[in-house]
This record gives structure tokens, C-alpha cells and sequence, in this order.
């Protein structure tokens, strides 16, 4: 048995700590560190400046959340912008929506993308050579600034934590054009972090998005490796507010979209992630504690 | 800053550590080990043989759920039975209820008792000295084996996971006689661990119980320190399914029970919660997925 440990590095007196049984890859690429590890519990580990990214056993969890939420609170996405999410993850679950015409991924590290390739080849699985996946690796915020307006239904943004390469992800300048190049009715959903550990990366963003926004609010997930407890979703809307729908308008669009049963998601899962704790939900604009 | 770390030692090949600021008691009684000490991240902490139960910063979470979920399901609990608990939290939030007219509380461990009466004393509040409280020093299974026939309404399980000293509370023998001193209409909920990690938990939990109670379901809560994604609470009733209540019911009985504004709870979280992914819910006795 391996005894050797890497430690996330994301708090300060609070960290998760997993095995290393075989180091797969470990580079630093020209904008991170990036690690590529087996382990007994989680299967292959993708580590970035030595926070986890993903895991193939628990990936289920945000990708299906992340993918599946904002598609189907939109009912209609023929155009979706995939921003980071090297590992190709997202543009997976993205392509099983059969109503996706086209899905632009833009991931600034090529590094990632290639060792998810030859590392963690199931969680993309056949995506990188779906004939609607467009895959650029070139910077996001400079994607969005060229795109022309209205030319997407929904935008994702997979994001590492505003710190080092993902900054410039959390910004106004960044929020105003993803407005821009939303159709109108369209819809963009990022991570925000564990508010329990980082309350200000949800309020914050929030903040931001509601400048440019009719409609921002967040949803939850329970991602096993993003400890904290809840890890929160922000969701911003030009149109239909995100969350408003019910069950059976969920269930319909996911029938439609060809989106069957799930690991985490379901259309229950979905109306039910937007109910938050008040400690997560003081975060939000607008928000007034029940008496 | 202290460079001293706990490590947490329910698994494998991934762990969870606590910086140790200051260690305020470490001692082994004659039931398990007892680590208390103060984390900057946490406040204080409180660990037994190695696990740690609850985190003066997050108990909210797992406290809150434990208590409001059951006793609001039930609707109308006067006598309640906690068994574990021995920081005393559940036994304050069962007070709480206006409803309650007698709590009894029992743990095996005293040194429990005694060490969060020293370390943890805002977890219990006055709850000690509450006369509805009766607090007993003895074996939980002991206890349900001698009281009679529908003594209470709503029996909750505060328990370590079943190793060592918890093991005999998930036992068939354990499950019958507490159906035995439920009420028509009683219900009992107790810690089912993180299914991600644990699923046997909530499987052969759910399966014993079925045999004694009716209705067999779950309910989740996402507890920052207890690693893993969702942790579930296993919940049982003699009577009315728990978790068919809509938000409206569960609203009037918390007004009548006195209980406001929470920071994890409210009566939307109490219907969400019941909401189950499909990794979890698959462990429950009569589970069949979505076509």
C-alpha cells in the first residue's frame, strides 16, 4: 500500500487528503500545476494547483448537475458555450442533449485536455469527436469579448475557484459579455464554490451577474470530493427565471432532449436543488429571511 | 500556528484533517476515544475513536435535520426518546418544540456528557437543566428493551456508525423493540452514514427496519465535516409516511411548535430533503428507477 498523501491545499486548518497508489502525471503546464493520480476510493484523481478538479468516481455528481439543470431550465438549447472543463466532461453530458446543435468548448490549457484525454479517457468518452463539439483551447474571456450577440443559448463556465487562471472568469467585463452573446432568453451557469468554506465567491458573483441579469439565483449540489458540504451553482437568466419550473415540465423537455435516468440528476433532483438553507440563500441578492 | 493535525480514519485512501490550534481533552474512557480541541476553520471539535461527530461551526447542519425533520413529520410528538447524542444538541433542539412535554435522553458514555458540558457548552445550552429533560447514563438498547409498550411518539438515534460501541444499535433486535415502545402512529430516524462511501448503512438499516415498520425512507442533509456528499437519516413510521407532507403542513406545525427561522432547516429543505438521488435512493427496500 502507497503512503503517499497529497493534501488539498484550498483552507487553512481543513483539508482532504488522498492517497496516491500510482502518480499518473505531474507537469506544470504554462498556466498551472497539473496531477493525474490512481486512487483506491476515487478512481483516477485530476488535480489542479492542488485542488481536485474531478475524480471518475464521483464525477457523476457536478457534470450531470452543471449540464443537465441549465439545459433543461432552458427547455430549447441549440447553441451552448462550454468555458474551461478540459477534461471534456461537460461537452459529454452537453452532446446528450439531442436538441444541441452545437457545443463550443473553450478550455485555456491544452495540457488538461490532453492528459484527460490519455488519462481519464471515460469522462469525455466519444465527445471530443462528436461532429457538433467545436473544441478551441484559447482563453474564455477573450472567446466571449469576439462572439457575436445572441449567438448561444446557454453558457457554462467550469471554472476553477477566482483564484490564479480562473479569475478573470468571476469579473464584470466577463459577466456583461456572457449577457451579450446570450440569445434572449438565454441562461449561464457557474461554480461558486462551497459556501460553508467561501460564502463570498456566491455572493459576490451573484452580485456581479445581477448587473447584467433579470434573473440570478443558484442551485445545490453534494459533490463527495468538493468538501464542504453543498457546493452551489449559480444560475443567471435573461428570461424565465431558472428554478420556476416544476417536475412534469422538467420530465417533458428531458423525454424530448433524449435524457434518461441519472446517477444524481432527475427531474425531482433538479426543482429540489434550488431549495437552499438559509445560510447558503443570505448570500443571494433580493433574499429576506422568513419571519 | 499549531502544526499538529487529526486524521480522520473511517477510510481507506482518502481522509479528512483538522488542524489542532489547542488540544482542550484527550482521553480514552471506557467506551471509546474522546478528542476535543479547537480548529480554526471549526471552532471546536469533538471526535470519538477517531471520527469526528460534531464541529461546534457546522453542527447546525446535521443537528437541525436530526430533530425538526422527525418531530415535524410526526406533527404532534409529546414524548421523545434520543439515544447517543451526548453533546447534548439534539436533546436542546427537541426542547425547542413547544409540543414536547418529556425528553429522555440517553447515552452510554458519561465522559461525553461531562467533557461537552466543559468544552461544548453553547451545543446544549441550558438544555441540561430543562425539566422536561430526564438525562440517563446507560446502554440505549438496555433502556428500549425495558419500557413499555407506545411510551413515545418519536425515537431519534444520535450514534456513532455501527463499529464498536454503536454496532448494537443497528440491530434487529435494537429495531424491534423500539417499534415495540413507538406509538400508532411513532416514527424513529438515526444516522445512516454517506452513502457514496458507506451505502451498506443505509441498505441493511433500510432492510432491517422494514421488517418492524411500515413505511422505510430517507432523507438527506449535506454536513460539511462528515465528508462524502450527502449523509442520510434513516426515518421509519409506525403510521403516515414521512416525507409526503407538503410545505404548507409542515409550516403550520412548525408555527405551532414554536419553531422559527433555522440556518440549514426550513419547511421547503424538511420536502426537499426527501428528494433522493438515484446512487442513494437505490438502497432503499422497494426502489425501482425512472424507465
Amino acid at each position: 500500500m502507497s503512503d503517499v498523501w497529497i493534501s488539498e491545499t484550498l483552507y487553512g486548518g481543513w483539508r482532504q487528503q488522498l492517497r496516491v497508489n500510482r502518480m499518473l502525471a505531474q507537469t506544470k503546464s504554462a498556466f498551472q500545476d497539473i496531477a493525474v493520480f490512481e486512487n483506491e476510493d476515487y478512481g483516477r484523481v485530476l488535480m489542479l494547483d492542488g485542488v481536485v478538479q474531478i475524480t471518475e468516481r464521483d464525477e457523476f455528481v457536478y457534470q450531470e448537475m452543471l449540464t443537465h439543470v441549465p439545459l433543461l431550465a432552458h427547455g430549447a438549447a441549440r447553441n451552448v458555450l462550454i468555458i474551461g472543463a478540459g477534461d471534456g466532461g461537460v461537452l459529454r453530458r452537453v452532446l446528450q442533449h439531442s436538441t444541441v446543435e452545437r457545443a463550443v468548448m473553450v478550455e485555456i490549457d491544452g495540457e488538461v485536455i490532453s492528459l484527460s484525454k490519455k488519462f481519464l479517457p471515460d469522462i469525455a468518452g466519444d465527445a471530443w469527436n462528436d461532429p457538433r463539439a467545436e473544441v478551441i483551447v484559447g482563453d474564455g474571456i477573450e472567446y466571449v469579448t469576439n462572439a457575436p450577440d445572441g449567438a448561444f443559448d446557454v453558457i457554462i463556465v467550469d471554472s476553477t475557484d477566482p483564484i490564479g487562471v480562473g479569475e478573470v472568469l468571476f469579473t464584470d467585463s466577463f459577466y456583461r459579455h456572457c449577457a451579450r452573446v446570450l440569445t434572449d432568453n438565454g441562461l449561464i451557469v457557474n461554480q461558486c464554490g462551497v459556501p460553508f468554506m467561501q460564502a463570498d465567491e456566491l455572493r459576490d458573483t451573484s452580485m456581479r451577474r445581477a448587473q447584467f441579469f433579470r434573473h440570478v439565483s443558484a442551485y445545490v449540489a453534494a459533490v463527495p470530493t468538493y468538501v464542504g458540504g453543498f457546493m452551489t451553482l449559480g444560475i443567471a437568466a435573461k428570461g424565465e427565471a431558472p428554478g420556476r419550473q416544476d417536475v412534469a415540465t422538467i420530465r417533458e423537455r428531458a423525454r424530448k432532449a433524449g435524457i434518461g435516468a441519472c446517477q444524481y440528476w432527475t427531474p425531482e433532483m433538479q426543482v429540489a436543488s434550488f431549495v437552499l438553507p438559509p445560510y447558503i440563500a443570505r448570500n443571494l441578492p433580493g433574499y429576506t429571511p422568513e419571519a
